[in-house]
């Protein structure tokens, strides 16, 4: 495994790749990885002969108040993981390898699928997402890009720019990885407390609770507000509990597939999860 | 010469040149032909193994009252002279090829350098240029793409994404081409009576003189009043006259090299031009 932290490095280590016509696998991440993202890997790992990832705290993705700053990096554990799986480059620029010292001017926007959900608490983060895949995508070239479908409205966003401008390449989602208790994996489960991390299960429970009750017959609001209900009640500050179609279009009715949104607070630390419901025809 | 109407086929009719890893060069045109355009041709081919033309009128960087629809087409007209030139492979997808039958919610801005000169008269211009450009870009992946210095702030404008996505490709700008009497060529010239062709070479005449004066010591502020009094007399709507470093920033004195802009009317045709003036430190 080798690990590059220029562009140039990254485009050389590329080359005997590139020039065998060799299928490349790409894993963007921000690091501070666990088996969300070791899935990932190995999911590139089945279908590409060579695969990188990244790891790059994105400045431009963070709002003022967001936790930029404090985003865990652990590029030595993080190494160590990747090496275990598989991982054939590590692709690990710094701000200024990525940014350059020259103003950028150009932004890339993804509208309407980006106003609400995370989009709505998070103005310019999706355009910031947009602008380093983008980056990150000409740069490596991939066959494949793979990202989990925790980030939903993210994986949404990717795939819709990536058909806009006919980027060359396929992306994969790939479902989401819970610890034993249920709770989505995350790098923002760090910063839980050991009481809080005892709490923060619940959002999948009240999840899978939903998809049960909308199976059963529930109405849909119904069924939101007693996610939220339920969240409010252990101790969460809810941002958005919503239901969308697979495509996040607004849906008002249980009448075909959906998606269950979350987004709650816990102290300070923001978690999200999602759970698609399959709708029987 | 093979002409490719859909992306698929352009794909397949790219995939030998790309398995031989040859040298790629890319014309983007909105067709109609000239000798401007066939010059970027010539240069393609000196340094490119594979030389692409796309022809494509771009709905999305018309504004609502330009000329999208009157905008000249003359494929069969256009395929001859390529072939004459030695393209390749042209590239004509239709409205729906290139946009497909979904909504595209992705948009491309540059900030700053699109603000005046012709952005100011067109605003969303540029971002549909990024738009489509980076679209072709995508398409024909090429190593080399030729653009002419006529639209001298377009070609600022793909420099700058270019650069700011890390698009893997270099640009070249190639130097305007004139009619015996200076007129620089466009596709927009045979919208001129034979009393306006007539007059249209002022504004290169103008710029020739007011280059001249500022080698002399004229003060920038008299060259550009100049320019503008003599294209008003002549009979053109002046929609600009300006002076910009070569990157297209202000400047107040001929203090660097610089380039003389000018935008003007001429009945309902809109003709733009442009001179770089060395500046001997």
């Amino acid at each position: 495994m080798k690990t590059e932290t220029t562009i140039q490095g990254l485009a050389a280590s590329l080359q005997p790749a590139r020039a065998a016509r060799k299928t490349i696998g790409f894993v963007p991440t921000m690091g501070n990885l666990h088996e969300g993202h070791l899935t990932l890997v190995r999911e590139a790992k089945k279908i590409c002969d060579v695969v990188v990832v990244s790891i790059f705290v994105n400045p431009i993705q963070f709002g003022p108040n967001e936790d930029f700053d404090s985003y865990p990096r652990t590029l030595d554990q993080d190494s160590q993981l990747l090496a275990e799986v598989g991982c054939d480059i590590i692709f690990a620029p710094s701000v200024e390898q990525m940014y350059g010292s020259k103003p950028r001017l150009t932004n890339i926007s993804v509208s309407e699928i980006t106003a609400d959900l995370c989009g709505l608490q998070r103005p310019g983060h999706f355009d910031g997402v947009a602008v380093v895949v983008t980056k990150l995508f000409n740069m490596v070239q991939p066959n494949y890009a793979f990202f989990g479908e925790k980030d939903y409205q993210q994986l949404a966003v990717i795939r819709q720019f990536v058909r806009d401008l006919n980027i060359p390449l396929e992306v994969i989602g790939v479902p989401i990885v819970r610890a034993a208790d249920g709770l989505a994996l995350s790098s923002r489960n760090g910063y839980l407390s050991a009481e809080q991390r005892q709490i923060a299960p619940t959002i999948y429970q009240s999840l899978k609770a939903a998809a049960q009750a909308l199976q059963q017959g529930e109405t849909l609001s119904q069924v939101l507000a007693n996610i939220k209900a339920t969240l409010t009640a252990a101790g969460f500050v809810v941002d958005y509990v919503e239901a969308r179609t697979t495509e996040l279009q607004k849906i008002e009715a249980f009448s075909e597939d959906l998606v269950l949104f979350v987004a709650a607070k816990l102290g300070n630390t923001r978690l999200i999860d999602n759970l698609q419901v399959k709708h029987s025809a």
